[in-house]
């Protein structure tokens, strides 16, 4: 089968990760899958790059014809050693990132390892979809992800996406039977408050963990990903990584000048 | 003097950064600064929080009527410090971010820890702006960037920016004399290119270092911030957060029906 589909696979929750596994799950029909994750957790890292210690694979084994790596890296790293080393020289026709624990809906995408990697692969113009399911349990139930990953690849090994777009999938806590379909969204403007709630350790020194909520600043708009997740649809938003303001340069023009 | 603005200073070179000394050194006649960043290097971490350690803050110096504190964390963990911990309940004026060693043009921008903090604060819609410098040396000469930070920060500071706007500036490495003024850019598209060399250790496993170039994609463009930097002229990219790719947003609207 030499015109079978070229898919690479990996995610942020590192390789033991049951999204991992729903995602190998909803992708092995479709073509030829490597997956390529870190070797624990590297959740909130965004879109960091290891540069301070040397980067190393490991094949770890071979399951349904499908081949398994690990790194030492975060999920970027994984998509330029998936393309620089592990595949080097094969065209790749799909990345493939999640099934993350957890939501990366409005500003959370700026945060996620999972999204970053599926912005690396667009940096070169490789299709790509970041997946999350938004239940933080290590043992959620990712059958509902499972189907509507199957249908979002699908529709994207056959549309294809615009080059240098990718998609943030998010998919709510909801039985299959629950999910009221697909919703293609824009990004909800909004930011993480963190009350810091101040510790005192044994030895009396301070520390504060971050935890907190979204807080949503539009909370009326109908056309975002939060609305869609809080009504039960799974959102689709197409990505892009030009972080220009346009609307602004012309304001500014005049700086040029002073 | 009550009405002085309030200016939060950070970095992710860390504490001892030159680049953040001539930050405080632009900064420190337009306002109050209080200065906090990381205990070292958090370079290339991209938008990293820290959330698998508790992170502390110390106060470790108050010179010339500036409060300097420094923390385990990451550039963006000092934003959020700086805003929920040291500066508790007052209003901040301006956030600063640098000066990094280094350049944060073009995707730069995505694996930037010093353009993350910048972002982060433009999040919650305080006025932001990162500041990077084309010297990857610890011992390079900051005089023009200092002389650039301090116009900059000045039409901020008098002009505002748009709401969840922040700035990325990057001057180029180049004596004072020598460069041109300033450019409104846009992002450049382009991406880093590693060929990741084969290494083996003492004890023959193979590592890599990620180590490459930027691949400019639009070299003829004139309106780019890598045209700027390459022209002799300070960039100055207006940066919102919004990572929608609007344009795509009705090309995949059929997937809601299928």
């Amino acid at each position: 089968m030499p015109n079978r589909p070229l898919i690479l696979i990996t995610n942020d929750d590192g390789f033991e990760a049951s999204g991992l596994a729903a995602l190998v799950e909803a992708a092995k029909d479709f073509g030829e899958v490597v997956v390529i994750s870190p070797d624990g957790h590297r959740s909130g890292m965004g879109h960091a790059i290891t540069m301070s210690v040397p980067l190393r694979v490991k094949h770890y084994k071979t399951e349904n014809g499908i081949e398994y790596y690990r790194t030492n890296g975060t999920s970027v790293d994984c998509v330029k050693l998936g393309q620089r080393v592990v595949l080097r020289g094969r065209k790749i026709d799909l990345v493939l990132s999640g099934v993350n624990h957890g939501s990366n809906s409005s500003v959370s995408i700026i945060y996620s390892g999972t999204m970053a990697a599926a912005i690396e692969a667009s940096f070169e113009g490789l299709p790509a979809i970041g997946f999350s399911l938004l239940d933080y349990s290590p043992k959620a139930d990712f059958s509902a992800a499972v189907v509507y990953a199957k249908q979002i690849i699908k529709n994207v090994l056959k549309d294809g996406l615009p080059k240098h777009v990718c998609l943030n999938v998010n998919i709510p806590k909801l039985p299959f039977a629950e999910i009221k379909g697909i919703k293609i969204t824009r990004q909800t403007l909004g930011y993480w408050y963190e009350d810091l709630e101040e510790h005192t350790d044994p030895f009396g020194g301070k520390y504060y963990w971050l935890a907190g909520h979204l807080e949503n600043l539009e909370p009326e708009a109908d056309d975002t990903c939060e609305w869609a997740l809080h009504n039960g649809y799974v959102s689709v938003m197409p990505v892009h990584f030009d972080m220009t303001s346009h609307k602004t340069i012309n304001d500014l023009k005049h700086w040029e000048h002073d």
